[in-house]
């Protein structure tokens, strides 16, 4: 069970880049990196396009004005010539920037922390990897609900067999906020999430399928797909060609198969994210909307759900505890796990401790580029008439 | 509110010709004909293969032994020959028999009231549906979930326009009962369901997405599907080329879309059947194993979750309604509504009353038709490398 | 599991007095009565106060007309001289009839069957108990959720020990119609209830919590009250004495405690009737609002949740089972189970079969009796200033 | 809504005495305070009886070794000595320490935040009010549940007559994790909870009832209790006088009346808190296990749920919103949120800004106060056959 204490000799220091004053999820990367402080040390910022804004946001969560730069190539710059400056960097701006600020940061020599859907293209992201393998840095991808204790019970109790051999695998990530128009024009947030060229080549697989799939792949490593087959709709037009409305069929080698389902105009549903594997024996159920709970379907016998911080959980479950049982968990202590295995993952590289990044299960830049592979193929199927694609 | 009282001038002469002592169907259409006594009257049956065994099946519920015969061949010719026989029969027997039973009975003049699927081809369902045109008789199909107040909720709240213009319907009947193939050999339930000389070209397609997808058309009676895609499994090898995993893509001629799942390896679900309609404004969900609410999300609202029997639901659900708020109601009376529509049916067909048929929303021979229609278009794509197929 | 086939040699003749047309509850009575037409015919009623109104609904309902009568004395003298008269006969009438109907029909001779609260005093409940003993007749109380089939499951749990020690029984039956006083003036249903002449003492206490208190007993027949407090209040004050919402602490003998919640200004809640039992290992509990899921919580173990119809349950809950597992029951299927031991009972009696008497777990002449009991010992507490009071 | 912002002009310098290592409240207390470095700044401890171990952790946090102290008393004389030393000091430690700790912190000029329940007795509590007012100090007292936003939504709800004129608070605080006594020998965290000497009068009466009897005061704060009448139990028989398991009934003033349970015996429960607040049109319920889900129940009217971060929320509720809609938040939020607002506190107090004290809404002296005057009324009727005791 997680207290605070340290994981890593000291706090890395820490620059954001993005996820400024009027940025939710910027608010989710403090929470998770600093959770502790024994994990990052914030020092340095280029938080907003509005530079001055950007500023003042920094001074206001108490960092040194000096180093709350206008933008990124001067953080980048001045930070890598200090002797304290910083060692990772956030990247929470729009998609259509993640390629060339990740490739600047490696190129400064900084580790890079970036959110998903990492790039456009999964050309870029294996080139970004072979970068970061030259420069001997690591690269994170922020699926931010990956963090959740009860995930590594599943994937625990998957690998144990409970379940028996896999059949499905059900996947879902919807919600109603899209379902009319108005926050196209009205929301900063919204605006670029529908512009393909900042937004890239999708909308709502990009924006949060990519979390429900990295889900399954954390949960079911084995798990290769064989082909899968998309179809995406519109349903406000002016969206077009990026989707808010997505069904995905999937074949997976081993004959299982799957579904996906991503929408924003899933009017008034609030239970966003939930998957469902399904066995030979049992089934594996878990909402993010209900985080601490997870549903074991074994056929013929009561139905069990399972507790996060119960005595019962797996080693893997409760390393990540942080609140104990009948203490609710959030979003937050997601991130912070998430954040504490970046950071023991640059720790690690620094000291080029490779068993220890072996055994770590983190979303790494293999994440990020199966995430774009996803959404590669997805594309492919849609835009062919939605007919089944093998996976490249 | 309903109360027993009489609905038709008398109570229909009713048969049974399957489902006997070892059936679980049947009970539900006992239950269902005889709740008030005034709609139906049990007079003679064919509960069984075992014609002994049904004999005496039919003498323990009360019936006269004479009328206990041995086979519906029996049954008809002798039931058609007597001046108090019966006027319709119920029809619960396994699938590959349902053709030719119900063009016999309708042949000697009695009405049907049939188990689904309803035949093997729309063909021989549009044959029948002829048939019983001229002959002046009502052939009726028990999609038995379709008869919960709530349902004419939906349907009324969808045609008033309260969810805008609807989006996607998503529906899913899956179960985990067949996750292992011990009960193909030893349950006579299960057997004949994965024998398709028995069971038609489908399992759990027309074994349970059909009621599912008759709800679909019942809270959706303008929408029409332009095209679909399925794609269908066999976890357990012996049941091929017969299905227990399926999963359906769906395009409606509107531009909206929708999905189909249907299952019965799904290890440990115990909530079987659901419905989401999604309009532009609100969605409503429904699900079988807690029929008496009704989700109502509207977006940018608190979510609301309607219950059966409250004054403020439209007087077509409160007009099915039996046992009041706060009184569960279960699949019993959904089984009870249905049957007592068809009575009223009969009733107003043998009096010619027109009027009184073209108001009364039930599971008619269209809807057993539709049905048939459902399933040959899903084996088509299936068979045909799940690709998408035009509705035919 | 119970298909309908006929339990005893043939149905009873039955009467009904009371529970008209305008009355909710009289379905409930015919519904279970009449589910398979082998444990009773309906034959003879006195419906309604309205003689003329009585003899209508009769008549819709299939009944000779000749022996719809105009009020219950009419209806014990006639159908009592007849040789085919009714055996026995259900009492849904207001409360302060209760006794002098029961008492006249058994001095007919004719087993009864009442509604609860059973009597407005204890004394009276023993004497008819002695009076119906004398004639060897069957007095069964509609405690019309005791039927279902997961309370005979929790029942056989605690009897084997799986909770432990009991240690507290939390009991809960509320709701919010009677939150305002419009329903008082305009409800006949409502009326009477708040007239301490035709209601009794009680209001909530003896309409609701009579239910859950039969429950505790049902589910602990060991369990005996030592000591008890009842504080009540009368929101809306014309109502007083007649309380409508109740907060009752207990004291069983054996060192276990328990709660009681009655109330009718609960406003909004829909879930009606709880029951939590607390044993030193485990709890199990349910609610009629959903009454096919049964929670058994074991400490230090992952939650369960059992559900009706399936094989792990115990004989005795797969005994009173009709539809199945997936297949929802509600509470006309807990009627119909309480109406047929009512005519197992009766059977058992008129063949002087006391061994199947004496196994036969339903609500009898006994429990009705201390159904009353438990109300005098609330409201003695109740009217001396909420104060503890030995259980008399 | 909040996003890590400063709400005072520069963090506190903080110290923390008790909640060390083995300490599970420790970290909440920490990730409340230091969620966004902006409101505290951990400088100093006395984390722990062992020293040592004390020491080591606070290193372990990141603090400065020479000012990991001992015992409270050295922290507290060698802070007050420097010009950089804590402002104020959290005490999370066993409750027989609470009130000499704090009376010593107060007369070394440091706020202080402490544990629940605050003292043993009311007079004390009264004594450390005089104090503080004259020390121009502030107290406040981690209700760490209270800080839920959709509490502030309940509180504004029922302040705009939402639910009509108040009638009943059902109250619940349980959880089965001392249903035996493995762990009232083996466990640190539980020995001294069931140890008099220590943790005073009371155990699960003081352990957790006085949060949800807090949550009552935070969105009822005109409601006054004129009577209560507390009965208690200890199950586990050495833990005598110390009760596990605690049932009161309350009269309020008004004529509403109300109802708390607490219970470390209730074997299974998984739900700990709830609490459900009854007027005369609707309802309100509330349950820690799902913090971001508030259902309102209006009589007569669909059942609603309310969701965190919503923009139908009341201005107060979304005042506290750190993750927005979708995003679910936990117990850490609640804890962040309460601290941030002693912190705002603190610093009106320290300018002499009384108006920004005067409306701002937080567990202070006076929650304190009223928790343990809460406790000494249950206790006192209690240990006096559990009679009805006036509030005093």
């Amino acid at each position: 069970m997680l207290n605070g204490e340290k994981q890593i000799p000291r706090p890395l220091r820490w620059g954001m880049i993005g996820g400024g004053r009027l940025s939710q999820v910027g608010y989710k990367h403090r929470s998770g990196a600093l959770r502790d402080n024994t994990a990052y040390q914030l020092v340095a910022s280029a938080f907003d396009v509005d530079a001055a804004r950007g500023r003042d946001f920094g001074v206001n969560l108490g960092l040194d004005a000096a180093r709350c730069y206008d933008n990124y190539q001067q953080l980048l710059e001045q930070e890598a010539a200090r002797p304290d400056g910083v060692e990772v960097v956030s990247v929470a701006t729009p998609n259509g920037t993640h390629y060339e600020i990740t490739r600047a940061a490696l190129q400064a020599g900084i580790h890079v922390i970036c959110e998903k859907p990492l790039f456009f293209t999964s050309a870029e992201a294996r080139e970004i990897k072979q970068l970061a393998e030259q420069k001997g840095l690591i690269v994170g991808v922020t699926y931010g609900f990956s963090g959740h204790p009860l995930l590594m019970q599943m994937r625990a109790m998957i690998a144990n067999g409970e379940l028996g051999d896999i059949r499905m695998v059900d996947m879902q990530y919807t919600h109603g906020f899209s379902a009319n128009e108005a926050a196209d024009k009205f929301s900063d947030a919204q605006k670029w999430r529908v512009d393909p060229k900042i937004a890239g080549p999708t909308f709502v697989l990009g924006d949060i399928s990519t979390h429900t799939f990295y889900l399954s792949q954390l949960l079911l490593p084995q798990q290769k797909i064989a082909a899968l087959l998309c179809d995406r709709q519109s349903f406000i037009a002016s969206r077009a060609p990026l989707e808010d409305n997505a069904m995905v069929l999937i074949r997976y080698q081993n004959g299982a198969v799957g579904r996906m389902w991503a929408s924003s105009i899933n009017a008034g549903a609030m239970d966003s994210q939930r998957i469902r594997v399904i066995g030979a024996r049992a089934s594996l159920e878990w909402t993010d909307s209900n985080p601490g709970e997870l549903k074991y379907d074994v056929q013929g016998q009561p139905n069990q759900t399972l507790h996060h911080g119960m005595p019962y959980l797996h080693e893997s479950a409760l390393a990540d505890e942080r609140l104990g049982a009948l203490h609710t968990e959030g979003l937050a202590e997601s991130w912070a796990n998430i954040y504490l295995k970046f950071a023991i993952a640059i720790d690690a590289k620094q000291r080029g401790d490779e068993e220890t990044l072996s055994k770590l299960v983190y979303p790494d830049i293999n994440a990020g580029i199966e995430g774009v592979r996803w959404l590669e193929n997805c594309v492919r199927s849609a835009d062919n008439h939605a007919c089944w694609v093998n996976y490249e």
